[in-house]
């Protein structure tokens, strides 16, 4: 493989907050342990951090996550381990899946994840086909990838109320797809198990929800080892009627910004921290990193000039934005290289199974670094974070212990977010997907 | 870590059977996913192997591993992951933990697995303490380790019902003493879960119940893949009223060593397998490679010589072996440096998480490696034996699917013995322990 391997973006002695998380390794993982007892997990997920060095955050929970070709394939087994304990869990009689991917036939990168993927599931001991949802793949199709392989591409097709691959009849439905477009009539009313659910599909889903949950967890994880639920946890408000092109809802954006700006302020006093705050403006829905803003003042998003409102007016599959959060944004003090570098983890089940650096050369560390043309070098993590070791603080995995915990502090707001928005499918799905206006 | 690592200690083409259960992973998989539906996994377990090519059989099942320091250490997060899954089962509410280890003090090898025990549960997020059942460990005792480390031993006491350490009260005892030497009074009647429960222990065990048990998983599973039972099953019979000294029972002995080679020679026929049979005679309790020899024929056994009657007569911590099972070699056909080699796989739960070759300079191919004063190198396996690649079945990794997949049904088998054994630790091991001389 071509990922590099790097131990540790970091230098020096590990920051205060890590160590503590380190210390307290029994009281977290048994806490956890106690919450995951009557909770179901998502069948995976990654989580973009940002670690201040007195801060570690969530700014980002995907349920779809398509980067597993950039993890360090050492830790392929632990994968396979975990999608074995989810499988036994969710569908113990599971046989055969189908993968439903993307419709990005071209992006090279992505189809890796998806033929890591099948990998995975495969070694779990599935019989695996891919589904696409692509109108033009009428019949098999083989794609050739970056590394040599092939991956080898079907129609998805309904059969009365089953999915089903040529003569395939899976037990288990597997979506790499994240809605974003609305939800597809093949996918609605399937008798068979759809992971994650419809209704964790951008369709329906929305960050505003995710981060109230996480806002929970956090408090309750804060109170049990004895910290600052800050620390954790990013301050968010949501305004939820935004019309970008018409100006409109430009005053409550305004206003949480300057509120935002004030508290975080308040805990950078209470803290000792001498840093300047600023804010995150982002769509409520969607990902790949469209309509972000950074914002260190409220005059900033007043008067937004055209290229800016039409910067943040649309997101993936072209949908128009109307629900926007302000998020505190939380500075990255991690570089590679001189590039500015942000963690991700990658969890199946409730494991942590690995994670990397995206790391952009040509960003600010108070920047969104998920942007559109981004120089992208994923560097893999070399340990999975998922083995702190008491005795040797400063051995570099235990580095990477601090972020298995964040993520899964947001995998299990995740869980929570999606117990809360079940059902939810049918109504609010319908109405986000007319709202939408499907374009590129 | 010192530990040589090696992809495989095999050249050439895949033989027909490991090819068999890679063509059929999501099958067996499937399978042994239902197996596990509703049955209890030990919380850990080795399984030593034989692979002659044409047969791949376990020899010997482990339910108190002692090489945990010889896995590959990359595999830790396996280790870790799997330790969770456990834990979470059995006992989610567990927190501390008391790990009981032999009384070897000395052998600085079995050291380095009690620490390395400690580290995967520590790592699962557990507070571990070792409990010490040496009568003159009577308070805290700190132990060097070859690796530089330390180990600290505390005397194991009991509260009421309850075991402790010094003041730690822990919710779970791990047991990682086989308890040989019978059932120690402070272990009975314990409130705390006790893992591997009493009655997995050497006093109540016999492998002449777990060999009853594989049989009938190998049958299963061979009917689910197709294939003839025997090629992972060895024959064994069982001789219960054996006296070494006083030279009662040969008859027993001879008899059925005359079958199953006659039985063998049979299956070598009809499967056109040109090799001599051979048969191994084991005491049917116990372990540690005593009481063990290699027969190519009845007249062996009858008229044994006073070296040889001593050697079988005794196995560890001095207890008299009376009752012996008589299995069907399997043959070897693995070396390392032309040295005869044995894959030993290591499982924590139900799931495979490495393992090792034993290998030894001075064994043939058709005898114990497991013996007293062995020239010992284990060799770590490069691969966790959980991942077949169905599409490249040529790669290193693949050969060690195969095994992991016998010692899956070895386990199973131990999960059906331990059922059916349960509760025998108040009869059956009481009597066992009456008929021991304990000596050193």
């Amino acid at each position: 493989m071509s990922v590099p391997r790097i131990s540790t973006a970091l230098t020096g002695p590990l920051p205060h907050l890590e160590r503590q998380f380190l210390n307290a390794t029994a009281t977290i993982e048994h806490w956890l342990r106690r919450q995951w007892q009557d909770r179901e997990s998502p069948f995976y997920c990654s989580v973009d951090l940002r670690n201040s060095g007195f801060k570690i955050a969530p700014v980002d929970t995907n349920l779809f996550p398509g980067g597993f070709n950039n993890l360090n394939p050492d830790f392929h087994p632990l994968c396979v381990q975990a999608a074995m304990t989810a499988l036994e869990k969710i569908c113990p009689e599971a046989h055969g899946a189908v993968l439903v991917p993307e419709n990005h036939t071209r992006n090279q990168f992505y189809l890796q994840n998806v033929a890591t993927l099948q990998r995975i599931l495969r070694h779990a001991g599935m019989t695996v086909r891919i589904g696409s949802l692509l109108p033009d793949v009428t019949e098999p199709r083989e794609v050739a990838l970056p590394d040599g392989g092939h991956l080898k591409l079907e129609p998805l097709r309904r059969r009365g109320n089953r999915l089903v691959v040529g003569d395939f009849d899976p037990c288990v439905v597997l979506l790499n797809n994240d809605l974003s477009a609305g939800i597809p009539e093949i996918l609605r009313g399937v008798e068979q198990a759809l992971l994650p659910p419809l209704h964790a599909g951008w369709a329906v889903r929305r960050k505003s929800n995710h981060f109230d949950a996480y806002r929970e967890v956090a408090e309750d994880f804060a109170q049990v080892i004895g910290i600052d639920p800050w620390l954790v946890n990013p301050y968010f408000e949501r305004c939820g009627r935004i019309d970008f092109h018409a100006r409109k809802g430009e005053e409550c954006l305004e206003t949480y910004v300057g509120e935002i700006l004030e508290d975080v302020r308040g805990k950078y006093r209470e803290h000792g921290i001498d840093a300047e705050p600023f804010v995150i403006v982002k769509a409520d829905a969607g990902t790949y990193g469209m309509g972000i803003m950074t914002v260190k003042d409220p005059s900033e998003v007043r008067g937004l000039n055209r290229k800016q409102r039409n910067k943040m007016a649309v997101v993936k599959e072209g949908l128009e934005v109307h629900e926007v959060i302000v998020q505190e944004g939380v500075y990255t003090f991690e570089t590679m290289n001189d590039a500015v570098a942000e963690p991700v983890v990658y969890m199946i089940d409730h494991y942590v199974v690995g994670g990397f650096y995206r790391v952009h050369t040509e960003r600010g560390k108070d920047q969104n670094l998920n942007a559109p043309g981004m120089q992208f070098a994923p560097l893999a993590f070399a340990a999975p974070c998922s083995s702190p070791d008491p005795d040797d603080p400063e051995c570099p995995p235990n580095r990477f212990y601090a972020y298995g915990v964040v993520a899964r502090l947001a995998l299990l707001a995740a869980a929570i977010e999606l117990e809360r928005t079940e059902g939810a499918d049918d109504t609010a799905g319908v109405e986000s997907i007319a709202t939408a206006a499907p374009g590129g």
